[in-house]
């Protein structure tokens, strides 16, 4: 068996410093502490801080006054904060730069009169807190069947989830000038998500069998996961090691690796050893 | 032969508004009154123009001062104009107001630092105005190759010719997306020119023969004859009758004309006329 390793892998920059930023407070922190929501899409991430003593919650009401919050990587709602510093919690906020950027925009169209349309998953954290900032006055799409509904418009503002695939967004914004006199498109798409994307399809050009690594709940591990199905490889997105069945495989397959940006080194360094240990 | 016209002839807006503007200077000026450059690209409008009493020059050194003097419908540069307001003449402005509008837009990129980029034909009047008005600050293209030598751009405003086709814009700002953070795209094509370019498609599907009626330095007309031949019509694109040639018609034929926003009503009856006389 021949194991190939996607040229990005491991945690981005935004879940890295996301992740560091808790680990140190739930570290320090002498009383409890609190995660409002899994800060990042990994379960086994979520599980390691639980040991060490955070509690994940998925309500403020949850959090005794004067305790500390952490919040998501995705993203945190300006009520939630509100309501936050209302009960005197001390806050980490580990919003990733670039979410908090895409956040930024929205609150700019919104404030110069643009219709606002978004390309993101309707139930994505990213995208209910980016709700939250612009009070809801945005659409949320993901097919171009969606954007043939919208009526014509003077002026559209057009953003993207940070981990959507940037070919589709660029086929969503040729379908929106039919819709107005003025498109103005922010491309919103996190450089590690469209480099980790282009790297995977390379790969699964190359291989067998594609693993993908990652939470089940993690967008950006899904969508990976469907690029390789796309190209036309035989894929399994897994979370863990356990997940990987024997028969999948063959001695003289070519087997890609590739993961999420939430998936921690460990977790794939883990598959890697099963896989050898199948097939040394 | 069945002759069928396409659903939009005759002058669009801007070219009637121009047309009427300075056929009324003309028609009450007493001493000579000038025009600098054809006011628009139909040589047999012009052409009425000079027998009325105009006379057509290229450059301002060439009217005397203190004259009238009528700028075209394609637009005009400010230097031009602040050379003909030191010459203390009288200017009849016939410039479009969607040209005009571009103009604003272009005007408003600019001051606020995009780097614009025109679809539009190099050496257009329409374009050669539009960049006077920017000083020069923009690039304009026709290709898509064109776009790919561009540099990545933290804000590009993309704007069009007014006369040009809406569905390349729109493969062009697709292509453009791969070139910058923020894409601004301004729909400057004028519904006129959409709604004449739909309409001969249509026509074009269901002729034999298409005669497209228009000056040859006519973007607008060419773009029309353009469509048609990609469409498979076996097409002509004539300035009058007299280009047309009986022996390509056959009695039997479906006929289809259709006419560029700046030619007359006269000319295309005249077209009509001949072929009705010929296989009446």
């Amino acid at each position: 068996m021949k194991i190939i390793l996607s040229k990005k892998m491991g945690f981005c920059f935004g879940v890295k410093k996301s992740v560091d930023l808790a680990k140190k407070n739930i570290e320090t922190s002498e009383g409890k502490i609190y995660m409002l929501g899994p800060i990042i899409n990994n379960p086994q991430v979520i599980e390691y801080f639980k040991k060490e003593g955070a509690k994940v919650v998925n309500d403020l009401d949850e959090i005794p006054e004067k305790s500390t919050v952490i919040t998501r990587a995705h993203g945190v709602s300006p009520l939630v904060l509100h309501q936050a510093l209302k009960k005197k919690l001390s806050i980490i906020n580990t919003t990733c730069p670039y979410v908090k950027k895409v956040q930024e925009i929205a609150a700019y169209l919104n404030k110069n009169g643009y219709y606002i349309v978004i390309f993101g998953d309707k139930i994505h954290p990213e995208i209910l807190s980016l709700l939250d900032v612009i009070h809801n006055n945005a659409i949320v799409v993901s097919t171009i069947s969606e954007i043939r509904e919208i009526s014509y418009q003077k002026k559209i503002g057009f953003i993207s989830q940070t981990t959507k695939n940037i070919y589709d967004f660029k086929k969503l914004s040729f379908a929106l000038l039919d819709k107005t006199e003025e498109l103005r498109v922010f491309n919103t798409i996190c450089k590690a998500t469209t480099e980790r994307q282009r790297s995977v399809l390379e790969l699964a050009k190359q291989v067998d069998i594609m693993i993908v690594i990652g939470g089940n709940k993690s967008a950006n591990t899904s969508r990976l996961a469907e690029i390789c199905q796309n190209q036309g490889a035989k894929t399994y997105h897994i979370e863990t090691k356990n997940q990987m069945k024997y028969e999948w495989f063959h001695p003289e397959d070519k087997v890609g690796i590739a993961s999420g940006a939430s998936t921690p080194d460990w977790v794939i360094n883990e598959v890697i050893m099963k896989l050898r240990d199948w097939y040394a």
